[in-house]
C-alpha cells in the first residue's frame, strides 16, 4: 500500500534489523514491463520523520538480495538515518528476453534504456532507476525526495555515477565501489553497450560517466571511489577507475579514488569500506 | 600447510577483510571420514602475535560459508583482535548416508558423535568440533590455544552450549542466538538426538544442555543469550530458552537471556546484535 492506501506494492519479506527493518517487496513495473523486486531498509528514525535515501546498484549477476544480506550496510544507516533501496539488476521472467551469458541480459541490465529489439521492450533500467523506483518509494515510503544519494558496486557503481551525473537535481551525493568506469572502452561495456544501444558509439556516451563527466561536472558534489588492488578485474582492464579519474581532474570534478592493497572485488571489500561510503553520503543528505 | 610446512589444508579462496583476510579451507577429516570446509577471519594483530580464537557454530541448513558473509562479525573481530572459525554443520559427500530432510543429516550434524548406523561412521561433528578442528587451527594458524571462545546459532547456539559447558577448560567463553535450547523437550532434537544416538533418552542428556547445565555450571563464566520474540519457532516450543535460563538459575550458572522485540531467526537478528557478542567474548579472551 502506498500513502494512499493504493496497493501498488506487495512485501515479501520483512526482517527486524538494527533497530529498524529489512524488507523484500515486488511490483508490476511500467518501465519494465513485468515484475521486479527491491529491497528496503527503513532506518528506525523514518518511526518519527522522514529520512533521507540512498540508492544501491548491485553488480553483474546480482539481484536485490546481495547487497542487503551481505555488504553489512544497515549498521550505519541505522547510525545516521538513512533509508538504502537495493533494486534488482535487470528485469526478469516470462517473457524477458534473455541470452546464455553472465555479462549480458538477466542480471546484466547495464543501467540503460536500450534501444534494439529484443532488449527495447523491457531493458529500461535507466528509467527505472531514475524514474519509476524514486517514485514508487516516495508514495510508499516515509522519505524526503530532496535528500538522495546514489552509489553502487561494479557495473551498478558505473550506474551509479550516470545516474548521478545525468541527474544532479536529483541525487545530492555520489559515491561507488570497483566501477565498470570507462564501459566504451572495455570489454563487459562494449558487448553491453553494442548490444542494448546499437553500434553507433555516439549513443553510447550517454551511459559512459567518463563521457558525461565531461559536461556534467559538479564541484560541489565530490565523488568517493574505493578500488581493491588485488582486484582480477582490474588487471584485465574491465574497469579503468584511472581513465575517468583524469576526465574528472580535466574537468574540475572533485574525485577521490582510493586504491586499497589487498582488496579484491567482492562483499568482503565493500563492506570494509562500507562505512566510509555511507559517512559520504550522510555528511550532505543528513546534514540539514 | 601448518607452522611446520606440512600439506594438512588446502586453500579454497582468501579475501581482503577489514585490514585482515577470509579464507575458506577444506581438509580431509578423520572424524568425519570426509573432506569437511571451514572459514577462517584472520584480523590484523595476527600479523605480530598470536591471537584468540571464536569459534561459531551454525545452524540448519547451513555451510561454513552463512556466518562469515551475512553475520557482519569480521568488522569487530578486527577491533578486537579475534580470529574467527565457523565450520560445516555436517560431514557431507559421497559416501556419507544422508536422507531427503533438511533437519537430519547433511546440514543437520547437531554437534554429536552418533552411535547409531549408518550415522555412526561419519556424523561426529562433536568430537570435529571440539578436538580434530582446534587442533588444526592450532597447527596452522597464529592463535594462542589457551584462548578459545564458542558462539553460534540455532542448533549451533546449542552446540555451542554444549561444547562449552562439557569442556570448561578448553572455551573460556559462551554465547548463542536462538539457541536450541532444550533439545531432548523440541521436534528437531527429539529427532535429531533419536536418530544419530538411539531411542534410550538417557544417552541424549550428553547433547542437551538444559541437562547438562546441571552438572557443568561454572560461575564466573557467564553465559550470554540473545532470542527474537518474533522469531516463528520459538513459538512453535523448538527453542525453549526459557527452560535453559531456569536450568541455569536452579544451579547458579549466570545467564543472560535477552528477548528482543521484532527481531526474528535470521542473519539480520543475528547481525544486529553481533557487536554484542563479539563483545562478550573479548572481554574475556582478549582482557589478558
Amino acid at each position: 500500500m502506498d500513502k494512499q492506501g493504493n496497493k501498488t506494492l506487495t512485501q515479501q519479506s520483512q526482517h527486524g534489523c538494527f533497530d529498524g527493518t529489512v524488507g523484500i517487496y515486488s511490483h508490476r513495473s511500467q518501465q519494465c514491463q513485468c515484475t521486479m523486486n527491491f529491497a528496503v531498509y527503513v532506518p528506525p528514525q523514518a518511526k518519527s520523520r522522514p529520512v533521507p535515501v540512498l540508492y544501491y546498484l548491485a553488480g553483474l549477476t546480482c539481484t536485490e538480495q546481495n547487497f542487503i544480506t551481505k555488504a553489512g550496510a544497515q549498521r550505519y544507516a541505522a547510525h545516521h538515518g538513512l533509508m538504502l533501496v537495493a533494486p534488482d539488476t535487470s528485469p526478469r521472467g516470462d517473457g524477458v528476453p534473455d541470452e546464455d551469458s553472465w555479462d549480458f541480459g538477466s542480471g546484466a541490465g547495464f543501467y540503460v534504456d536500450a534501444t534494439v529489439a529484443p532488449w527495447v521492450k523491457n531493458y529500461r533500467m535507466y528509467s527505472y532507476v531514475t524514474e519509476e523506483l524514486p517514485a514508487l518509494i516516495h508514495a510508499s515510503f516515509s522519505v524526503d525526495p530532496s535528500r538522495q544519494g546514489i552509489f553502487g558496486h561494479s557495473m551498478g557503481g558505473h550506474g551509479a555515477l550516470v545516474c548521478g551525473l545525468r541527474n544532479p537535481d536529483q541525487y545530492q551525493s555520489i559515491s561507488a565501489f570497483a566501477p565498470i568506469a570507462a564501459p566504451s572502452q572495455c570489454a563487459w561495456g562494449q558487448k553491453a553497450l553494442e548490444k542494448y544501444l546499437g553500434s553507433d558509439e555516439s549513443t553510447w556516451a550517454a551511459y559512459d560517466a567518463s563521457q558525461l563527466i565531461k559536461h556534467h561536472a559538479s564541484a560541489d558534489r565530490p565523488i568517493l571511489i574505493d578500488q581493491g588492488l588485488a582486484d582480477p578485474f582490474l588487471e584485465q582492464q574491465q574497469l579503468k577507475p584511472e581513465v575517468f579519474k583524469a576526465a574528472c581532474e580535466a574537468v574540475g570534478q572533485p574525485v577521490t579514488l582510493r586504491m586499497q592493497t589487498g582488496y579484491d572485488h567482492g562483499y568482503y571489500f565493500i563492506s570494509t569500506f562500507m562505512e566510509d561510503h555511507i559517512r559520504h553520503h550522510a555528511a550532505v543528505l543528513c546534514s540539514r
